[in-house]
């Protein structure tokens, strides 16, 4: 059974502490067997990943078709229904219009000094993304993290994507080509996240990792993390609605039942000033679990981890939302957009009851890999900014120099640092013969 | 020796990858003390700090001497001379004005389907800096870690800084004072980052956890990283110097020292089209060598990761600069900025021989925390854009719903998520009623 939580009642502070504290995966333990598969890969290169995917994978590679030819990939893109071609084009095109909107601009200004500072971004030159294969192998998680690469400017991407006994998603495959991928090789696992992190004779090192993936591969970003960047480890994922008593709770039950049905860890969390429109939802979900093709897993995670909870007042739901800090929140009243000011922490907002959060997933334009497990408290979900870095420009004159210059030298002898002190000595006694 | 190299002999691609490739830290392995500490922190709270302050850093503490007073504070600070204390406050003005430039736009913008799309900036709620004590407790650190936070908007801003037998840095307190910070706690090492991430009865948890730390304090926030965020972990520090013939070997010389000085696994490179100026600054570096107070460090510094490259061009210093992307950059050339468009990656780039990178250590208003061990080629230093997230926002319309949702409920088909095409599907059937 769901937790049903009423603010009001004396408890509540204490069982809402526990909702937020459950622990709702245990990771497995898979360090040491990452380690030898990543150490396995630096030493051997590509007869490791060819090993290695025989093992796994089923699959007999050679270095020759590691990767695929740009023949199989027009041959897999060809196989793809036009009416998904045509939503996957779709997609992209607004994906790759909403992340052209967060390209940050460079500056260089004077100060009053005279000195003259700023910055520019500059993209990542290569970065790798891994794609799962099989059940969870999802045409829209590529666009969602190649798109703001090429977008950043990034030269190379490659994707690695495992194909378990030879089979092949021709979605991803599309995917991967209307994002611009420049290289799509047939690995995965741990050994997949090696090949990108140290390279092999076949896979070009690179400099930064993202994507999901399962327990191996997150242990490997881990691992590889220092020697190239990695975007976050994903956890579970969640969503919490707020909802007012003007809905049609079947809309939120689906909602709700849509971050359900990805995962028997994920989270919903209903929460409503209205009693009625909570018993409403709650029956809802009932009844559409009795259908829905992945039953098992929706229904297990509600159980586990479902959550409805009644507040006197909308504030009251927009500082619990901001405790939860979750990864999707749905603001399903009135003024949409006034409540999201009381909002602090969450990694998407979906604006009113006809914003669904599989629009989200899928066509909004924003990117769908967002913080989970209460990390929108610190963190956000991939955007261009991922995949630029930004240098720092300073360039003093004589006369800042001068000016600025004196309290550097006092602060490098206040720590012990006598050669940063003399080299601005140096250049002030030269001002000073001038 | 320092390696000298001459990029245009056949045998110089072998040499460069060597000296890029050389190991400058071996990470002790402390984690298993670490993971204890942690966990001793976590069950007995308040009093592990306490029992563990008096064991590393011989100080008995008591729940209410863990924090700084703030008749403390005021004592330490007044202890500051005037000659100090303006340089400090020199240096928080310029850090805090650069800073302020870093201040990302929020967005909302309505496209052509008419959905409304954008994001908003939050800052993180709780900040933990940790500030070393000892030889390495720079005031210019605490500056260059807090402001940032306090211009991102963080409410709450704590300090930790051990006081081993007590000693106190008070321009460490002063630094911290003018930065905003909100409270200062004696406590170091893993427990102090435990107590950060996990919170005692005195210290409140916080979201994000910056500042350098010995191995100890490096482990910690590996371990503490997912629960709360971290910055980057720091690696030994480098600079690399681009230099024509045109310049005062002197001031490359004390320049490079003044990375050299820090620590011996600090490198200094030199990159000159000018074999005169290359000898002459070897010269310049071991006259320098022999009366420095630091020589000790910076001579094995300088003898162990030192190099010197004659190169045949600038263009090929800028494109083996952009192989090591080092975390500091000086270009010491007629065209700095022209020099500078050629420059791919690097953490801070100093441009022109009036601006040594002490400068930039200080006074200069960029951040001082830099990408080192070649991270520079997929991450930035600090800045406010690591005390904020992004939640981004959607906001359809019946109307955009109607253009983009069929293409949302194709793609959840494919991917086999039945919820996800039912949530868009009962809106557009409304829309077909209505």
């Amino acid at each position: 059974m769901p937790v049903i939580l009423d603010a009001t009642q004396p408890d509540f502070e204490a069982q809402f502490t526990t909702l937020l504290g459950a622990k709702r995966e245990d990771a497995a333990d898979v360090d040491e067997i990452v380690a030898a598969i990543i150490d396995n890969v630096r030493q051997r290169g590509d007869d490791a990943l060819i090993a290695l995917t025989a093992k796994f994978d089923r699959l007999a590679l050679t270095p020759d078709t590691l990767r695929f030819s740009d023949q199989e990939i027009a041959m897999h893109c060809a196989a793809v229904p036009s009416h998904e071609r045509a939503a996957l084009e779709l997609a992209a095109d607004r994906i790759r219009a909403y992340h052209e909107k967060q390209m940050p601009e460079d500056a260089f200004w004077e100060d009053a000094s005279g000195a003259r500072l700023g910055w520019r971004f500059t993209p990542v030159s290569a970065a790798g993304l891994y794609v799962p294969g099989g059940l969870a192998s999802y045409p829209s998680s590529v666009l969602m993290n190649a798109i703001p690469a090429k977008v950043a400017g990034v030269n190379r991407l490659a994707v690695t994507c495992p194909t378990p006994d030879g089979t092949v998603n021709p979605l991803v495959i599309l995917a991967a080509h209307l994002s611009g991928v420049d290289e799509i090789y047939r690995v995965g696992g741990a050994q997949a996240i090696a090949a990108l992190a140290y390279g092999t004779a076949s896979i070009a090192p690179v400099d930064k990792i993202t994507g999901p993936g399962n327990a191996f591969v997150a242990a490997a970003k881990r691992r590889v993390f220092g020697r190239v960047g990695i975007d976050m480890i994903a956890g579970p994922s969640e969503i919490l609605v707020i909802a007012d008593g003007d809905n049609d709770p079947d809309w939120i039950a689906l909602d709700m039942l849509s971050q359900a049905e990805h995962d028997e860890s994920a989270q919903s969390i209903l929460v409503t000033d209205s009693p009625a429109m909570a018993r409403a939802v709650q029956v809802a979900i009932d009844r559409n679990l009795q259908t829905l093709e992945r039953r098992a897993i929706a229904g297990a995670s509600w159980r586990d981890y479902g959550a409805i909870i009644t507040v006197p007042d909308l504030s009251t739901a927009a500082a619990l939302s901001n405790r939860v800090a979750p990864e999707h929140l749905e603001l399903c009243v009135a003024d949409p957009m006034k409540l999201a000011e009381e909002i602090t922490h969450a990694g998407a907002i979906f604006l009113g009851a006809w914003t669904p959060e599989a629009i989200g997933d899928y066509v909004g334009g924003p990117n769908h890999v967002l913080p989970t497990a209460r990390s929108a408290r610190f963190s956000s979900g991939l955007n261009v900014l991922d995949f630029l870095k930004r240098t720092t420009l300073a360039q003093m004159t004589p006369e800042a120099l001068r000016q600025i210059g004196p309290a550097a030298e006092t602060l490098a002898i206040s720590e012990s640092l006598e050669a940063h002190g003399l080299s601005v000595r140096a250049r002030l006694n030269r001002l000073n013969e001038l």
